[in-house]
């Protein structure tokens, strides 16, 4: 319950009356219970003043029992299919709300009718609340993660095994998403195998595009482990040797990703820790060509608070975990990104991925 | 173009003024573009009444672009980190809009960022007008359903090699997950194996239970195939020689089943043909322990319209497909279901799923 307690208290503070989550990342984290989004109404309700209870859909009443949730005592109000859970939900709530706060990803169709349950309500949203909680990783949390690190770090150490000239970038994708169950993980989440000039695209997936000899290959991939928590990692290859100008600012890199890693710790901003490796990289004349944020927070999600942004403002804390993932894009040709999950400690940060970093030639 | 197309029309014709459509089965429908729902906003728009243009991080434009989306001729707008992509979306739509359709999935933070931008506009679902259209699925998609269907059958066919005494459901849970894949899908969506008394929950997915010689077991399994299509099938088995009180209200099911399938065709209502099965299940002396909805459409969404339950005057059409799926649970005991899915044809239905529904013995 300590999750949950907290964030009542912190939705107290913030002058929200009451916390509607749906199923995903905030309800896993608030109750363990692990529910898909579904059409229809799962929903848990932390009052600020009162306790909490959640709807859910008579059939999956004892699902919701057996998971997290029938460990935590907290009451299951189930409605039939015939009933509207939406004024249930609202009926189970003191009169004269006046900001209620719906879950970030909480689908539309239930936001809008929450909007006619709750007519005299203000709708906000939780994310400001429970993101604070959720981006301090307690000490159970952080070792969650440097196991999926290591899990990620098992199918990193593998590549030579798929990546060769002459295979496409689906089939060499396809090896490493089976790696990635075999590592551990329960599921695969992301697969990028962007080869030669697709490696100047950062979100590429795989092509059936063929890797030839001397294409620099940028790998990323993660996943989510049995206990929910996500893994994230990104390496560049070359597939014999590679062209010269690649070379290059892949050193540039190098240097940009370590100098972050170092400098991430409690007391710096994300602002100034993302100029950390984009001024490196400025400076060796290829700042156009870092054309994305530095990182972005993980856990429960592989993208949550903190985002290591230039507009960011926000000061690292110890317990915060985060993406460092410069990258260096060179359109029409190829590119190249280096990234590691970090950690802050009391008085650094500590890395959770740990294959070199150096380029590896295939 | 053609389902963009049929959307606008169908929006102006709702009276609003356009839709606007997040990651998710409605913008593949409506592109083909599989994206996921991230932080960074992507977001289709349609107005009624001009040029639809979709909004794009940066970042994925080369992506959406090397997608169906690039084929459509839909402009592409993209936008850098340091902007508002909802202030940059409203900006293009002309003033004085006054009703506003967001996508059912899209997530409550980007609702209310839109509320925030177009604060004239009343926003409304977009559910109603798309689901009318994606409930009549085209030959194209009802082919896709079929195929679908043969690849869940082709897991079914295998359970004897899975389904044994002395292994846990998860264990056999496992097996199944995988072949799914081998079948031809490209996620396995769901695997629910409900032994013994946990077949008495509907809903049940897996447990360390170890299944029992004279176990019913609950198997119901469905994926995703390449295309975006589903799969959904259940099949009830018996580990050994069934309880006899088993076997008697199989036999019921079974006939209920069976009739439904039979009804299945256009002109009868939802609500007319939930009573087909639910009537003779109830003259047998079990309506109390059938206790859900006899099914739901499915296409690009396993759950999608149109729902076959009780509440719902619908007239079936040509084209719908949707899951007939009656179950009778005996809670402490055990449980069984038999599921199809039917596509309606002109002048009756046909079935996607071949697999035998007698109670097959293992």
């Amino acid at each position: 319950m300590a999750h949950i307690e907290r964030a009542q208290a912190a939705a107290a503070a913030a002058g929200i009356d009451a916390l509607l989550i749906s199923p995903g990342p905030d309800l896993r984290y608030l109750t363990g219970y692990d529910a898909l989004p579904l059409e229809r109404l799962t929903c848990l309700v932390l009052p600020a003043h009162g306790e909490p209870f959640m709807v859910v859909p008579l059939l999956e009443k004892p699902a919701a029992q057996a998971s997290a949730v029938g460990t935590l005592g907290i009451e299951l109000v189930a409605w039939q299919e015939t009933e509207d859970p939406y004024l249930l939900l609202a009926g189970r709530l003191p009169a004269g709300l006046i900001r209620v706060a719906v879950d970030n990803h909480m689908w539309a169709e239930k936001v809008l009718a929450f909007q006619d349950a709750l007519p005299g309500a203000r709708q906000v949203l939780a994310g400001p609340v429970l993101s604070e909680l959720r981006m301090r990783k307690t000490p159970e949390e952080a070792a969650s993660l440097k196991a999926a690190g290591a899990a990620i770090d098992r199918v990193h150490h593998q590549m030579a095994d798929w990546l060769r000239p002459g295979r496409t970038e689906r089939e060499v994708g396809k090896d490493i998403a089976d790696a990635i169950i075999q590592s551990g993980h329960s599921r695969a989440d992301f697969v990028i195998v962007a080869s030669g000039p697709n490696g100047a695209s950062p979100h590429h997936e795989v092509s059936e595009r063929v890797i030839e000899a001397g294409d620099p290959v940028v790998v990323d991939i993660g996943g989510t482990m049995p206990d929910g928590y996500c893994s994230d990692s990104t390496r560049t290859y070359s597939v014999g040797e590679p062209p010269a100008e690649f070379a290059t600012y892949y050193d540039v890199l190098l240097r940009a990703q370590m100098a972050q890693t170092e400098a991430a710790r409690p007391g710096i901003t994300a602002a100034e820790l993302d100029a950390v490796g984009r001024d490196i990289i400025a400076a060796a004349g290829y700042g156009e060509f870092f054309i994305h944020r530095t990182g972005h927070g993980i856990g429960l999600e592989t993208h949550e608070e903190p985002y290591i942004v230039s507009s960011s403002s926000r000061v690292l804390e110890p317990g915060m975990a985060f993406s460092i993932e410069p990258g260096i894009y060179l359109p029409g040709k190829h590119g190249a990104r280096i990234e590691d999950i970090v950690i802050c400690t009391e008085d650094g940060s500590e890395r959770v991925n740990q294959t070199p970093r150096e380029l590896r030639v295939i």
